[in-house]
């Protein structure tokens, strides 16, 4: 048989390159069972004619599936399907005579679903004002440099660093890069058998409360504080106590009596992105020894390079080893990569390692040997600059814009960051307001899902500036003040 | 200043390439503040000549120092150390008055550690015979395409794709393929809504207990399994009941009276590897359906295409939708890569897609996508090809070496696999055997770590041949003969 070139077709949306496209068409093909074992193909002269190609894109097309055994050249006379070419296995599937379906609300023992936090629509980036919080920029990041380092991670000499399956390990060279390079940014001094690297700080948290809560403990969170970090406590069933923030975020002294593990952001407080003070710090540390609690500090969103000097870690200050310490690289390189760290006494870690190893073993080599040479080249320290020149611009243009519309007052208690916590006053509904917003172009997150009780929250709302031009601040300011006038409510 | 040539050396052990080092000690030079803003760093010429390398490769570092602002050029005066170059901060750390250490004995609510399996030497590759299973063998990697997958998902028209949080949600073009090119192979249809990726098979089984199980309820596993599946088992605290194997893998009519999830590895039976036969797949269908137990399918090693047809999956013959079946691309490309899927009835999957964000929110961007190449575009069926070819050849080799050497007799009831369960004899202590055989040169794995009663797998072992060359077997297997031989013990 003959397969005739009316068998090719190139689609106008194919993706990759021609000679990619032509190798695809001839392997699916093969593999639906279209083009049988010894077949003969067209010539690539023939094809080349047909498609509208240069001959060389189909001669190396064929000769590359020769290597992969979909063909097998015989010289002049062409090229034909290999009989030992990869297949689809067909079945003759046996009938079973039961077809009762599975009651599924009974078989499911425990329930997840149904509290699921949205607060922005999926198509944000269809948008052209997106106030949006902790995506990546594609416009800061070093693109050229990570593909550098990720194609250095595939190199076949990585081979075994990369695929092999490495129990309860992290990839040692990225453990060394945090302990030298990432973990003195924040002032802390760690030995590798003190770090753990997580699928992010989200998975770092997860793991911090099924290690150290049970039904009998008591939980301190911030109030308000990231939503997730409340439904990972409420699926440990302890008690939770929500205390609220101030402008210098928790407040040590408002601690209940008993308490056994405390949930901060110190360092940018989520939502709010104040800063803790120094006192604060000390304090809450000083009460962790002398009452025996836990502290986990999710430090989450990295430190920009500022003028004044960025405040130290909570772990930093930590002489008696009560601090979880969770760092994360969503902010600072981006979410996607899923990559972050545990950094606590070796007790901790040893626990959070095998519960790590229960649940998936270890997270992927790849992406681990990726970010350890991103890191330890030095790019990451050209990235955080980069981006720390661009959110002061941003912040700054926010400031003022906000300041001008009357939507910000008195000082600013955060360092940094890359959002804005607005107060948009009594009596108004920020989410009636996002969703007004979106047929303006502007996307924004309206607070109440940050609060244990929503309807409090409901007259804040969130304003990141990580994705969104510094050009096109003030317009969209403008644009937030104008419906928040509509709306006639009081401002604070 | 000026920096002096003397402060820059090349190491023997320096990785990269010659202009990456000389950038990588310029950027450690300026990170460690050893060379201060506005420095002049030595001239292109005299540092090539220091280091003995050409003067392009100085240029080009520099230059590319300079995109990255570490550096900045002055025209013919040379280049300096940019006044805005990344720093490390620099921290006065406040003291803290106390230094209670914390009680972790009494801070960890939860233990986790302390069962840690071990079968093998972490350096396994350091030995001529290693007979492990479950590892890549970079001799049968197809390495080339999958680096060109890996950078086609590296390319900034996949920004979005890759790098940007997807809250809960997969890449739908891994989904894609997983639904129209992986599950046909195993005589699987399902919708996209019905698939969700995991963090390899191991995560899949953990989330399936997690939602399926309570304290209340009965969950049977077979016996000898997969060890971290009783571990799983165990933290939810369920009802097990442990089932003998035997040749046929689970016997259905063994089932006890209350049973609410039935975890069973029956297209290769993990250890024994035998595949459970089409009549014992039909009942075990049909008394889940009549008595609305659930059955988890861990379909962790893939089908090698052989002569024989496969079996189809349980999910395949499922009419009913009490099979949660799980996938797993740890066998077919490489465990480091941690992806795999679960496929289930729609309301399973809600639930498992809602716990996975809870833990980790999603797997990472770029392997998802890699893999969606590497699938999508036909490598993955040659690499199963090629594959299967050696793996043929091996198990021939092995069978042969075996029973030559009295280790295996009668019928083989598995099918493919990657592996061989062999029965030492009574009285054979195979983890002394093992221990004895590293002196020898050869990895195995004893037994007992896959049986709920220890003592009682002690006389087998399992022989892994997918990490192996087929002309090191038979000596491999010589020396396992000999030490079997010198225990003196006797032979089933």
């Amino acid at each position: 048989m003959a397969i005739p070139v009316e068998a090719f077709f190139l689609t106008p949306d194919g993706e990759g390159t021609l000679q990619q496209q032509v190798r695809g068409m001839v392997m699916q093909g093969i593999l639906s069972n279209l083009f049988p074992a010894g077949a003969r193909l067209p010539s690539s002269r023939k094809l080349a004619e047909h498609l509208g190609t240069s001959r060389i894109t189909v001669t190396l097309a064929y000769t590359d599936l020769v290597a992969s055994d979909y063909l097998v050249s015989r010289g002049r006379s062409g090229y034909f399907v290999s009989e030992s070419a990869p297949r689809k296995p067909e079945f003759q599937l046996p009938a079973t005579s039961v077809a009762t379906a599975t009651d599924w609300s009974r078989a499911i023992g425990s329930r997840f679903s149904g509290s699921e936090i949205v607060t922005r629509p999926r198509n944000w980036r269809d948008y052209p004002y997106p106030f949006i919080y902790g995506q990546a920029d594609a416009r800061l990041f070093d693109h050229h440099n990570w593909r550098a380092c990720a194609l250095r991670a595939l190199s076949p000499r990585e081979f075994e660093a990369t695929t092999l399956d490495q129990y309860d390990q992290d990839d040692p060279k990225l453990v060394d890069v945090v302990q030298r390079h990432i973990l003195p940014r924040r002032g802390i001094r760690a030995r590798p058998e003190q770090i753990l690297i997580t699928m992010g700080a989200q998975n770092a948290l997860w793991m911090a409360a099924e290690i150290l809560l049970t039904q009998r403990r008591v939980a301190v969170h911030e109030n308000p504080c990231y939503p997730e970090q409340r439904k990972i406590l409420e699926r440990t069933r302890c008690t939770t106590v929500a205390l609220d923030v101030d402008e210098g975020g928790l407040d040590p002294e408002t601690l209940p009596d008993r308490v056994d593990v405390v949930f901060t952001t110190a360092s940018h407080q989520c939502p709010t992105n104040v800063t803790m003070p120094v006192d604060r710090r000390r304090r809450l540390i000083e009460l962790a020894a002398r009452r025996g609690f836990v502290i986990v500090e999710d430090d989450y969103e990295f430190e920009i390079p500022d003028t004044a000097a960025p405040a130290p870690s909570l772990k930093a200050m930590d002489r008696g080893g009560a601090v979880v310490h969770v760092g994360s690289f969503s902010k600072s390189l981006f979410p996607g990569l899923r990559l972050g760290y545990l950094v606590a006494d070796e007790a901790f870690i040893r626990e959070a390692r095998s519960l790590r190893a229960l649940i998936l073993r270890h997270p992927p080599g790849h992406i681990q040997r990726t970010a350890a040479y991103f890191l330890g080249l030095g790019h990451y320290d050209s990235q955080l600059n980069r981006m720390a020149r661009a959110y002061r611009r941003r912040r700054a243009e926010m400031d003022a814009a906000l300041r001008a519309h009357g939507l910000l007052h008195g000082p600013d208690h955060a360092r940094g960051g890359s959002s804005f916590w607005i107060d948009a006053g009594e009596g108004v509904d920020t989410s009636a307001l996002a969703r007004n917003l979106l047929a303006d172009g502007v996307v924004t997150e309206p607070g109440s899902v940050f609060f244990s009780d929503r309807p409090a929250g409901r007259r804040f709302f969130r304003l990141g500036y990580s994705s969104i031009d510094s050009g096109k601040i003030p317009e969209g300011i403008r644009r937030i003040a104008a419906r928040l006038e509509q709306s006639g409510c009081t401002r604070p």
